[in-house]
Order: C-alpha cells, then structure tokens, then sequence
C-alpha cells in the first residue's frame, strides 16, 4: 500500500482532526445508510440470481441444465473450504526474504504466485510485463542524514539501516530506508520544523512566524497528505532538502516497542514512494516493448528537484532536540520527549544539518500475475480481485497479508470449478507488482486493457493487506457496491467467536457505526493509496478496498505503527497482528462472497441512489462551506441542485422498477445491469482534472489538500483551496468551470438510468 | 455542410492529383473489397433479425407475439410510402426565406420542423437549445475587398452582394457574402497569390520565388483544404489578411452559368466558416445554461488575428490581372482568362489592395430538434439518422435537401408506428442547427448526451444534402457500415429508369466501382465537414455521410458550382439539380432502409473484417511512403505490423464465429453485438491527437494538410509532415509515440472482439 494512510487517515479518524472537521466526516461516513438501507439490501437477493444453489442457471426463469454437484451452497462451500491453516502457510513462504519489486526476492514471488495459481486449476494464468522507470537507494553509496560541525566533520549520523530487531532482521535483502523517486543530491544548511509538511504548515510559517524556508532543509513529520506532495511543497517554498520522520504522537502509543509489542520503535523508518501514480516516461499508455518512452529529462521527476530521506525518531530527536527557535504551537508538537522549535537553525551556531540523497532511477520489467475463471453465461463481464505482491522489506502485513489470502481464495475457487461450480461471470485476479513505487503494476496493465475494462468490467475488489489489527473492518468503496458490501459482510462469520455478534456485518456496524447506528461506516474516495485507484479513477469500475485494522476511537494514529519498516515481518504478524489468523480468515471469507455473489447474482445488486445521497450530500456540505463566497462570485449553485434533483429522481424511479420488475428476460436483466455499469462510468471525464489529466473521475479524487475534510468533488475543491489558502483570485473562472463540469456529470449520470436518456 | 468539400475531394477526385497519390488514393477506396466483399454481406441477412415479416419479435428463436400489422415487408412499405412529391413540398416550403442559423428565417425552419415531425407521430420531438458564439458580418458596415489609388481612392471595389439572378435574389435576407470567425479587421497593401493557400504553397513562394507575404494580403483559391486552415496558415506566414475566391478552374466548366445552367457565375460567392468545430467557448462541454464561458479573449478566435473574405471569380480577375511579379508554375494556374502572377503588387505602382473586414460575433441560442422512436425490444440501442437544417442562403441543395428527405422518413415511418411496426431497437433523428457555423448544434447534443451516446448508439447516418447532381452515390463510412450500406444499396431501386441496372446498388459499383469493379468505392475519412464528425470523432460511433453527386471523372471540379451561394435556390434544384427528385428519393429510400435494418437486424451487420483489411492497407501505405526513413530513425513499424496480424485474426475469428452461430439466445447475440459496438470505440483515444485533442479517433480524423493523400492515422501522418514539410525534427520523439498509440489502439481493438479480451 502505498500512502492509503493519508486517504484513510483524513476520512476515518475523527479524533486527529478539528471539531469542525469532524463533524463533517462523520456525517460522510454515514451518509445514504438512514434513507435507503434496509429496503435495498434486498433487491439482488429477492430478484437476482439464485447463487445460493444454481449457480449456472443461464435465466432465472429458464430451464438450463443443472450440474450435479451443485447441491451445495456455493457461499457454504466458500465458507467450509477457505482454511486459516493455509492463509498462515502462505504468508510463511511469501514473507520468507524481501520482496521488494526488481529485486530477486521480488521477481521470485511473481514465479511462486503465478505457479500456485495455475496449480489451482484456472482457466488462464498470465504474467504480463512492463518495462518502467523504478527507483532505488545506491548500495554501495548510502543515503545520509547528518549533523556536521563547522569544520565539516559529522557530528551525528541517523542510521543507514534499521536495527534488526528479530531473527529477520539481518537479512542482507532487506533495503536501507529511502524514499523512492527523491532525487540524488545534497542539501546542507539550517533546519527548520514544519510540522506535518502541509501547504497550510508552511503559511503559517510565513505568516505567523516569519520563517522562510528558502535555502533551509526542513524537517517534517510524516502523515495528514501524501509523502510525495511533502516534498513538492516544500520545493515550492524553495527549501533545499527534507527530511521526513514517523513522530511518536503519530504512530506509537505504547509503553514498550517492537519485539516487545507491536509499537514503532525508535529505529524502525517509513520507506515509502514520493513519485507519481503510473510509469512517469508511458503516461496514458501501458509500458510496453513497443511504447515510445519520454526522455527521463521531460518526466516528472526532471520537475523533483531536492533530495529527501526518511528517519526514524530515534534519530529524528537528534535533530529536533539541537534546533533553537521559538517553541512551536501545540498542534505543532509531536511525542518526543523533547521542547519542539521552529529553528532555523541550531542552538549550536557551529553546527549544521547535512542530508545526502544518491538515489538512482534505473528502467526495471515490472511484472503482474493475472488469472481467470471464465464465466459461463457472461464471460465479457469481469468481477475483479486484486492485491499487489510487492513490498518494501517483508511486507508481512503490507501486502502479503492480502497475497496470503487471495491465493487461498483462488484454491477454494479452483477446486469449485472442478466441482462444476462455475460462475455466470468472469472472475478475474490480479496479483501487481511495484504498488509501491506508486500503482505501476495495476496502472500499466489497466492502461493496456482500458478498453475491455471500461465496457465490461463489472467490479474492482481491492485487498491490499488483509490485516493490520484484529479488530475492526474498514471499507472504502463506490456508493454502488456500499449494499454488495453490507449483504456479504452478513454472510461472514464474526471472527472472534467470544463475543456477542454472529457476523462480521453484526461487529462491524457495532465497533464503526454511523451516526445513527443503523449501519456500519465506510468511506466514499477511493482516490488514491492503492491498486484500485487506477480501475476507479481512470476506468470508473465500481471499487472497494478494505482491510482490518485497529480502534482508532483508542488509538489516535496515523497508520498501524511498523508501517513499511523492515519489522513488518512473519513473526510480527503472528505474534501482534492476527495470532491465529482469524481475521485473516474472515477477509478471505468476506472477499470471496462478494466476489461470487458479484460474479453470480443475474441482476447486479447495486444501488444507484447511494450514489444520489452521496452527492446530494456532498452538495450541501459544499453550500455549507462556500455558499456565501460562491453567491458573491456568481458561482451557478443553483443548476447544480437542479442536477442533483434530476439525479435522484432518476435513481429513486429505477429502484423503483427493479423492485417491480416485469420483464426479467436475461436481454432485460441484461440492459438493466448494463445501465448500472455505464452509470459509475458517467463520472468519469475523458479531459481530467484540472492540472491532473491522469485523474478522471469528477466525483471522487485524491484532494491535493489536506484542509479541506472531504474528497469529494477534487476539481471544485481543489481549486477553491487554491483561491482560499493560495489566494489565487485569477481561479474564479475555473471554479466556476469545474462546477459547471461538476453539475454536466451529475446530469450525464441521471440520463445513463433511463431506458434512453436523450 | 461545412467543409466535406476538401475531405471529398482529396479522397475520390482522382483527377486533380499526381500521379503517385492516384493510386495511393484508388488503392484506398477498394480495400477490403476484395478479400472480404461477397461472403460478409450475407451474415447480416442469414442470421439476423428477419427484418422483412417479422420486425416486432424478440427473439430470432423465441415466440414473441407477432403484430397483425406485420404482414407487409417493412421495407417494402417504405419504398411505397416514401413519396417524391412530399420531399418536393417539404424543400418548398424549408427554402422559401434564407436559413442561416440565428436570423428569423433560421429560427423558423426549426419550429416548423419540430412541428412537422410532432404531427408524423413521433414518440418524442424536442427542441434542445444551446447559448454559442456565432459570427455575422455586420449589415450596417459592409466588408470590403477593394483595390485604393496612392490619394487613397477606391479605384474598384468587389461587389458586397451577389447579383440577383433569379425571384429569389433580391431577399433582402441573404446575408451578404463572408467567412464566419473570420476577425473584423483592415488589411492594406501588395497583393501575393498563394495558389490554395496551403502550407506547400507558402514553402513553394518562399524558396522557389524568394516572396515572403510577410506584411502583404495574400489571395487564394477555393479548395484542397479546409478554408479556416488557409487563413491560419497565412497567418502563420505573417500575411496581414486574406481573399478566397472560387476560380473557375476549380468550380466552373460549362458555357453558360446560372440561371442558363447549373454552373457558377462570376459575381457567385461561396460563404462559409472558418472557425473551430463545436462552440468555441465551451470547449468539450455542452453549451448549456449552466455552462462556464471562457471569455473570447482566451478562445480560439482571439489567436485569430488577420481578416478574411471571400469574392467571387468575377471580381477576382480584378485584381489577380493587376498583379505583377513572375508567371505562375502550370499547377498554379486557374481557369481566368488572365496571366496568373505572383506578385507582389501590382502592374500599376500606385494602386495598392484593401480588405475590411466588419464581422461581429455574438453568443446566439441555436437550436437542434431531437425525435425518436422508442425500441420495443432494445431501448437502450440507438440507430440515429441526422441532418442540418441551418443553411447560409436559401440551402436548396445543402441542406434542405437532406432535410426534406429526412422529413419524408419520419411521415413514413410514423405511419408505420401507427400500423404497428415498431423497431427492435430506438430510432434517432438530429435536425441540427449551425452546422454551416461548424457542426455546432450536433456537437453541443453530443457533448450534452455523451455519455449515453458513446455506451449505445449503434450507428449514425448522415445526410447533409441528398443530392446536388443526379448521377451517383458517394459515401464515406466506417469500414463496419461497409457491407450494411451494400446490402441497403440493393433495396433501392435505380433512380434513373431507364438504365440496365435494377438496383441503386448496381449502378453505383457502375459509375464508382473499386480497382476490380467488385463493388462500389466508398471512402473511409469521416473526418469533419458536416455533423457525422463529432460523433465518429469523439463518440466512436460508427457512421455513414453520403449524397448523390455528378461523375468526377467528366468534370474536374472541387464542389458541385454554387457550393454556399445565394443561388443555391429551390428554382435551381428544380431545374438543374434533381427535376424530379427522383434520386432524392432515392436517397429517402436508401437511408431510411439502412436505418431500418440497423435497427432490426437481431445481429448487426457489421464486419470488423473490412476494418482489419483497411488498417492492414493504411499500415503498408505507410510503410511505402516512411519505411527508409523510419528504420533510419529506429520507429517501431514491426510492433505495429504486429498488431495488425493480431487484428485480423481477431476480425477473422470472429467472423467465423458468427458465421456458424450455435448459441442464438437474445443475451448471445447482444453479446455479439456489445463487441461489435465496443470495437470502434476502441480506435477512441481520450488524451486525442497532438494538439487538437478534440479529435479523438486514432483511425481517422481530419489530417491537417493536404500533401499526404491519407487521412488514416492522422496522429503519425500529421507529425511526419510537420517533420518533412516543416522541418520540425525536433518531432521524431512525438512521431514515434503517435506510432505506438496507433500500435496500442490497433491491439486494443483486437481485443474487444474476444470473450474475454484480458
């Protein structure tokens, strides 16, 4: 996973934000549940497609031949067959050396992945391999964060390398902490504490404290926004370096540290990418043999021009401790044992900070494992299961937890198609490479296939990691599979059994409900993190991606605490994480009945009025912030509203008609469900946002902002935050541009519901 | 119509060209003709929907209900219902006042067409209005191309209207001759004629005859290419303004003129625009009310800076036997009885040229008018048939002629409904306004109903004149319509009585046959010049133009003669063009049978074949003209070829499946048919071609110049001329991407065409 912290973190945690914020999140969080739950949650299962038990049936009203061994439940066999034993033994061997993509360890679980899966009796099992621009630390010329004195010699080095805290930790595969796609260079001057490294951070530096960073290194505590979007700021205030550390207030709550807990010790370092999503020399275009590369000169990163590493805060309090300069704010404090200081500079005239990038770009083949079982009824609509294989050192939680799971997944699946139980759709699997370094796997291979993607496929199922916590589920997902979600999640068992709820839909809407409690939270923007953005943001396939984790009503941090470290390891996991794999388990469970029920239901269980209560949500909350200004400035809220009425009178008027279906011939069945696809589709506009063509879906994006609480909407946001924060009044006009964008998308989506929409 | 004039010409005269581009160009026209041609056309007939007899039932196989109506043949009941006398009155009554988008006469045509089709029982007839920026010249400060002595007296000046020649002239409705978006602005100085105004030409003044036309008016002739491109090229040459005339060479063979005959008369004037496709200030987006504007000032027209204007080649001798300089070369040669000069200047020192240009842009409602028959079985799969109804005079030819048929078929076909015969599948009809402004009705729907557009339509068909020569069909198409426009062809019956041929279809591969006079020639660039471009452009949805024109082989002419004059009336049509619209019908007939058997045919009568044949004939023409050169520059061509071999197994295997269908069920053949659909979408690029990203289709769109006979894979053909033309060698980079795009769009259409495609 590479940044979903940032995305989960300004969504869900409710505790690090202001009391303005908070609010607002968790009205989002819950929104569409009060009006349209109960009631919706029966149309796939009252009209669709009889999984439980005839699962090849080609019409629901037809006579098609029945297979013998179809007497079982396809969801029982799931649930009897999916095997926490082989989950744990899976992870086992894909945890047993760093699996980094472009490394040994790294090409060898795409051998090992892809001979389990053909082993498991799918139809097809390919690896497809793209040529793209990696990233990596020179081995035999180390990153370097220094402390020097005015003579020039070192004072005081962080780490090059993580303490080896168990039986794992001395593994020479296991790579020095860096930042991927920083660029080689050397900074040397003052240091000056920008908190989380936000654009907001650095205004009120200038603002409040007069502080420029010009010339200076700054030193910035991870978490709030993208690592990446860190280093762009602060190359925009023109300082020289950054330096990027995981503060203890953010990512460590306990007493004692790993090997002793599952806490974030002080040497532990959050490796992480800083790049774009998507090879930066093919962007648009799969990074093929014959694919024309860009000039590394005329990439992004010829636009990246000052060098970052990150530390640990064992190290990092070196730095901050020396620093003088007023004492900062206390949102601005951290949990280091130690008085925080803006600087510039160090209390110590003589010394200065130093910090030596040699990073080195090499073009690498990159490689995905990609499966499938062919549907017998619709083979040309896909359901797809995705996770990647990479990770930054052992990646026992990230992401080989998921890996460990979705090949298990695929066994049961296997084993059920001997049995004759094969699914009305296409199951597609997909294991990427080099998710870390930023999407690359699942960005080029949907590049390559957008086409087929965009027409057919029907869902996007994103497990990154399974587990990071044994304690609660936490789903992102398009308002359209929200029910799909929901209805599997009942079928699941809750995976402790000592407690008073049978299901994980029963635990789940306990420990992360609502606001009124009537149904479990999740969060609509799918933006950015991980594999599904590419299939969401640039295909507009319906996506989910969830995992386990802890109670952040208890625990305020920004991530699971050994978070891309080199202490993410099989021991770990099994001794902090998910002992006996139960969790585990229960995403293996959870993801593969939704994918059947997905693969099977003949009429697709989504629900398009989510969709309408989302944006009519998200419509008042952007009256709510800017209502004033916009009527000032003229801004066309009003055909916007109107937009958002035809949308849900179009939404309401089609459950309307599923809930009374007449016609259920399949080509009918068959136009309804095509009209549910094309209607995610809807969002999706071929020109992009502004200043980011790559992103395309208008409703949800990653924001570039952190301030701002909600993703929705990215090019009105986005650009109100640059009028507001960045004063930027020559943006009116394309405000005023991207509402109008805005409301032409929520009509387009209106009209792709109707049986002819002109 | 626009502008199909210079798409026409540079495709099927091959009279006007050298010698080398005729074959390029009759290869061209019969590709696919002869490998695929007799054993495609029966697939659409043998196992489609039996249209003739049976055109309500669900299901080829099934036992839907059959309507008591349905004894008739439907297409028989179109060949006897559709009636000659009506597209007579209809043309009546649509020329009786000028019609030029925006004036009364152009407001009215568009009531009384919503009217008309209201009453022929349409399910649904809606007027869809769109705020544009148009242009007009300015009634009260007329534009004026004049020749000035030294003290700054008008020693001649061109006449500012036509000379009325038959009842019709003297309407004080006719707007005076111009060039749309052409900018208000005084030229004055030396004269410099510049051939056609192409970028060949400028090169050829510049190092054949050391004339720069920095600081001069150039004057060009008519014709090659798009007139709007003649003025950005003469811009691009530092020309202060530019005169367009029709010189007879190009428009004009006979003795006589009009009102003797059909030909052109010197005072003639062809209007027409200049300007962009589509409102120029709400680029990709539709023109709605809630629509943000970019002001004028960002827009195109404000990169537009030299006047333009046309005259006719009565004036023109004026001012082109005045000019003195070398003789021009014999291609340069038009048909005046004068001595062609270059120039600069003139013969007389002290005359000098002045072109005044008074033109007035302003945001105007144009209006579109949107019909259609609901599909009984598949609603949500549209057949659109579209034509203009905004002409720039009276439009007795283009458009109304076109649209008198179109009025024609809807009489019919609402009778029809009445009787019961409704189509399988939804029928559209566009009567489009400000087509002759730049297809911006029809581009402003598409962008309006995109969405829905590009998932659903199956076909559009259009239209933009019937007829201006009763003599032969010409049709461009995508290569998927092909066999569907043969196989309506042979439902139409002759025209002309008393010729040996029975068949429309007949007499068309008489008079325009391929190479071996297997069948008739189409053309494959539907790239712009009426409104079937935006929607092959930027929907990817396959479509058909044609009209009846005279025999390019006996007049070497560039258009029919009064192309856009004000004696485009209905007394010429009557008298020259089609006295008893005969081939008018003719026209009624051929399209409304295409649209019927679209709409109808279970499975549709596309054949990709004919679309892997073309590509693999554009590839080796390529190869032909680029091959040295390329291997010089190590462009990928073996990556393309490559994927052409995979293109047409994938077409072949395809065709063979549906060949030997086994599995008829309704859901099987829509199956079928989404891939049939879904492949022409796939040659849509979303990032667009190099600097005009509006245009979409890797395929085919509008090449910007002329010298290549090709317009296939505009991306790759546009970049070499810019490299060899211009010398641009800075563009390599940018060829050899254009080549990959075309290399992925190749394969990704291959792809759409399998089960899976993963």
């Amino acid at each position: 996973m590479n940044d979903r912290k940032n995305i989960r973190f300004s969504n869900l945690s409710i505790n690090t934000m202001d009391t303005d914020k908070k609010k607002m999140v968790r009205s989002r969080l819950v929104m569409g549940a009060v009006v349209v739950g109960a009631v919706c949650l029966g149309i796939g299962i009252g009209i669709g497609y009889a999984a439980r038990g005839s699962s090849s049936d080609q019409h629901i009203n037809g006579n098609a031949p029945k297979h013998e061994a179809q007497t079982q439940d396809p969801v029982d066999v799931l649930l009897s067959s999916l095997d926490s034993n082989n989950i744990k033994e899976n992870l086992r061997r894909y945890t047993s050396r760093p699996r980094m993509s472009g490394t040994v360890g790294g090409d060898e679980i795409i051998d090992i992945i892809a001979d389990e899966w053909r082993n498991s009796g799918l139809d097809m099992v390919r690896v497809t391999p793209y040529d793209v621009l990696m990233s990596y630390p020179n081995r035999t010329n180390p990153n370097t964060v220094e402390l020097m004195s005015n003579n020039n010699e070192v004072v005081f080095q962080a780490a090059t390398y993580e303490e080896p805290l168990d039986a794992e930790g001395n593994n020479s595969e296991i790579v020095p902490p860096f930042n991927a796609f920083a660029v080689a260079g050397v900074a040397e001057g003052d240091l000056v504490y920008v908190n989380y490294g936000r654009i907001e951070d650095f205004v009120f530096l200038r603002d409040n404290q007069s502080i420029s960073v010009e010339g200076k290194i700054v030193i910035a505590r991870y978490g709030k926004i993208f690592r990446g979007d860190k280093v762009k700021i602060a190359q925009q205030y023109n300082a020289t370096g950054i330096i990027m550390y995981t503060d203890p207030a953010d990512f460590n709550m306990g007493n004692s540290t790993y090997p002793n807990s599952w806490w974030l010790p002080g040497s532990g370092v959050q490796r992480g990418t800083t790049g774009p999503d998507g090879d930066m020399l093919t962007m648009f275009y799969p990074a093929k043999d014959y694919t024309y590369r860009i000039p590394k000169s005329e990439s992004w990163i010829a636009d990246s021009t000052i060098p970052a590493q990150p530390i640990g805060y064992g190290d990092a309090k070196h730095f901050l401790s020396a620093m003088k300069g007023n004492q900062v704010p206390v949102s601005w404090r951290g949990g280091l044992p130690i008085t925080y200081k803006f600087g510039p500079g160090f209390t110590n005239n003589t010394i200065k900070a130093r910090l030596t990038v040699n990073n080195l770009e090499e073009v690498k083949t990159v490689r995905n494992v990609i499966g499938y079982i062919r549907g017998e009824v619709e083979p040309d609509r896909y359901i797809m299961l995705g996770n990647h294989h990479d990770s930054w050192v052992f990646g026992a939680i990230d992401p080989l937890s998921g890996s460990a799971v979705l090949t298990e997944i695929i066994r049961v699946l296997g084993n059920m198609l001997k049995q004759g139980l094969r699914p009305r759709r296409t199951i597609v699997f997909g294991s990427w490479g080099a998710e870390e370094h930023g999407l690359i796997g699942s960005t080029e291979w949907v590049e390559e296939y957008m086409k087929v993607l965009y027409e057919r496929t029907v869902a996007y199922l994103n497990v990154d990691y399974a587990c990071d916590y044994p304690y609660v589920l936490v789903a992102g997902t398009s308002p359209l599979l929200q029910d799909s979600l929901y209805q599997s999640a009942k079928k699941v068992p809750n995976p402790e059994k000592n407690t008073q709820f049978n299901t994980l839909y029963d635990v789940w809407k306990d420990r992360l409900p609502n606001t009124d409690k009537t149904e479990p939270s999740v969060y609509y923007s799918l933006g950015s993190g991980s594999d599904m953005a590419t299939f969401y943001q640039r295909a507009g396939v319906p996506s989910v991606d969830m995992w386990f984790t802890y109670d952040e009503n208890k625990w305020d941090i920004l991530s699971y605490p050994t978070y891309h470290s080199a202490y993410e390891t099989f021991e770990m996991f099994t001794r902090f994480i998910d002992p006996n794999f139960n969790f585990t388990l229960a995403m293996a469970q959870m993801w593969s009945i939704m994918a059947w029920d997905l693969a099977n239901e003949e009429l697709l269980p989504f629900d398009p009025t989510r969709y309408a209560t989302a944006i009519k949500d998200f419509v008042a909350s952007l009256k709510k912030d800017f209502s004033e200004v916009w009527r000032q400035q003229n801004v066309n809220i009003q055909a916007m509203d109107s937009a958002v009425r035809n949308l849900t009178k179009s939404t309401n008027a089609f459950k309307a008609k599923i809930q009374s279906l007449v016609d259920t011939s399949p080509l009918s069945i068959r136009m309804l469900n095509d009209k549910m696809i094309q209607f995610e589709r809807a969002f999706i506009d071929p020109e992009g946002l502004p200043d980011r063509r790559i992103y395309k879906h208008v409703m949800f994006a990653p924001s570039l902002y952190d301030s701002y609480s909600d993703n929705s909407f990215p090019g009105v946001v986005d650009t109100m935050h640059d009028i507001q924060i960045n004063n930027r009044t020559d943006k009116w006009g394309l405000l005023k541009q991207q509402v109008s964008v805005a409301t032409y998308t929520i009509q387009s989506a209106a009209n792709t519901l109707d049986d002819i929409g002109l």
